[in-house]
């Protein structure tokens, strides 16, 4: 297939710009008359490090992270940052997590073994198909900290609001980071995996009030500790540094695009489009509720599995790929990531009609 | 500068062969047709198992990895598997740590948050110039592994024999790998970071016992569990899919080259070019003793900071880049890792010569 016919809605790994890879191809043999890849650099070259200030500028601008917090470029995934946080914030006390998904779920699983996990709220019981309202937090008063995962990628579920809570908060905001504004001095730790709307997967992004490192348990790995990798600036070993170089061109597409305000407004317009054939629909069951709903994974279903199949099929023929659902739910998931041009929303819709005229 | 005119000479991450660039360039916006790039695949995609699956089995194949074996692609670098291999294999019980350089004795002081941490030797009396003999190693007969680091980046020396003891060998092999031949028979665990001898930085190969893995202590996190991700095959969460794809390209060209056998044959020749001139010069000192010296990271210092300042400009004004030595040697380093090409070497010899005959 050409690269011009294709769109692609994996929910991460997930599209990048084409200009952004054609940046990315015409420096991979010679960055800038360095005479050499960013892969071979040494990180602590006069090339990498500017890349790498560039990077952590660029992310500083367009979410306006203010001093107070740092920001650091880690590996391992959310997956690691689920045990950081308990290793480095919960460390021995007690925190409220809210339960919306499978990976809020693995964190407050992971966070049991450095702490106590009071379950703030779980939604479980009807499929994760909501985001409970402020109203039905159960919340701790000795809380060190609320979490939540902002966007649930597999049920296609997003907060549309910030909980009011006594304690600073703790994100997982790996799916909707770079597409909404923050608000940094309500939260502790904001952390997001970089392969949905930022990089290739690798990296991962942590932004964390510099005020609350530095009570890490004694069998924190050194590489975990928070307080160590802000004072050696995410550089106490090798860093991603392909992961960096493809972040900083991507935050340069992002700014290029509007910043954060410009990416907000694209994201409703794409999930607009997609959310408006559902609404309208005789054949899609949506698996989100609609208050609840994500701007980012649009989740559906036939209601019948031979017929989810043949959607995914034949959607793949017309080179709308990667829309079959998590297995969890089953059915459809089209990802819609920072990256994802409206036409192939458009060019979905469109699909999502004329496929329902056909079996309806 | 051109490509053309530049040879790379830093210590990791570090040069690799421009065959393998172009291909990861010309593939870099559609991977084989699939219409998008490796970056932008999802990992569980039947393009990027091809990848995964296809990189793990080149490794098998080239470094003949048993079956008793797993090959784990993971994150992190050599900082977070001295905690790793803490967490796992030692787990409250005691081993043996040589010391023999900077991350030798990370690992071990690493180790020491998980257990009983004895050392077998230490070298830093003589600034790590030399490797301890076999009679010379102190070794516990409760000893659950012996730990060592094969080849010392900073210092320019490298085991040239695998310890004899009672208890397994583990082993951070992140300089040497695929440079010799290994019998993995005798470790419990050999691991590597990626970015000297096989991929850009961001990945980490470990190659465990698998009758070894499962008594992590209570505290490990799941994604640091060898048994976990033995048994997700490494996927429990996104692996660095690019930093896979590269290092499949790499073992293509590794064995397009002769194999392990292929790069045994010119390490030696591309450091015995290095080496004569050392061993015949009236200027240059080498810090390593001869007969442990490094095929992979040539150290040597005039012993005048000014004169090593002169040599390391003249050096990059020639495109003979990153031959300034680290911080706590001083001096020169030159590293000759697998994708050096002979030409390099002799070309960097040629001026070893050059320089001292203008300032003896």
């Amino acid at each position: 297939m050409k690269r011009e016919d294709v769109f692609n809605f994996a929910a991460g790994p997930s599209a990048m710009p084409r200009s952004v890879l054609e940046k990315a191809a015409a420096e991979l043999l010679n960055y800038r008359g360095t005479g050499m890849s960013v892969m071979e650099m040494s990180h602590r070259s006069a090339a990498f490090r500017e890349i790498f200030d560039t990077a952590k500028a660029s992310l500083r601008e367009l979410l306006n992270v203010p001093d107070s917090h740092e920001i650091l470029l880690l590996q391992g995934g959310a997956t690691l940052q689920f045990a950081a946080i308990g290793m480095n914030l919960l460390a021995g006390g007690a925190a409220d997590y809210a339960v919306t998904g499978r990976f809020s779920a693995r964190a407050a699983e992971e966070a049991k073994k450095y702490g106590t996990v009071r379950i703030a709220a779980d939604t479980s019981s009807t499929g994760h198909d909501r985001i409970p309202k402020q109203d039905e937090l159960s919340l701790s008063p000795n809380a060190k900290y609320f979490y939540y995962c902002a966007n649930n990628t597999i049920y296609g579920t997003e907060w549309h609001y910030d909980p009011e809570t006594a304690c600073p908060l703790v994100c997982d905001m790996s799916s909707d980071i770079l597409t909404r504004p923050v608000d940094f001095s309500r939260f502790a730790l904001v952390y997001a995996g970089a392969q949905k709307n930022m990089a290739p997967a690798g990296l991962t992004v942590v932004i964390v009030d510099r005020s609350l490192v530095g009570g890490e348990l004694p069998c924190t790995p050194e590489i975990m500790s928070y307080k160590v990798m802000a004072e050696t600036d995410s550089m106490l070993n090798t860093p991603p540094c392909w992961c960096i170089y493809m972040l900083s061109l991507m935050l340069d597409w992002v700014r290029e695009n509007g910043g954060v305000a410009g990416m907000d407004e694209r994201k409703r317009e794409r999930a607009a489009l997609l959310y408006d054939v559902l609404d309208s629909s005789r054949l899609y069951l949506p698996h989100a509720r609609r208050e609840d709903r994500s701007f980012m994974n649009v989740t559906f279903s036939t209601g019948k599995k031979e017929l989810d199949a043949e959607f995914v099929a034949g959607a793949a023929q017309r080179g709308l790929l990667s829309v079959k659902g998590h297995k969890v739910t089953g059915g459809m998931r089209a990802s819609l990531y920072n990256a994802m041009p409206l036409e192939g929303a458009r060019k979905l819709a469109d699909y999502m009609r004329e496929f329902e005229a056909e079996h309806v």
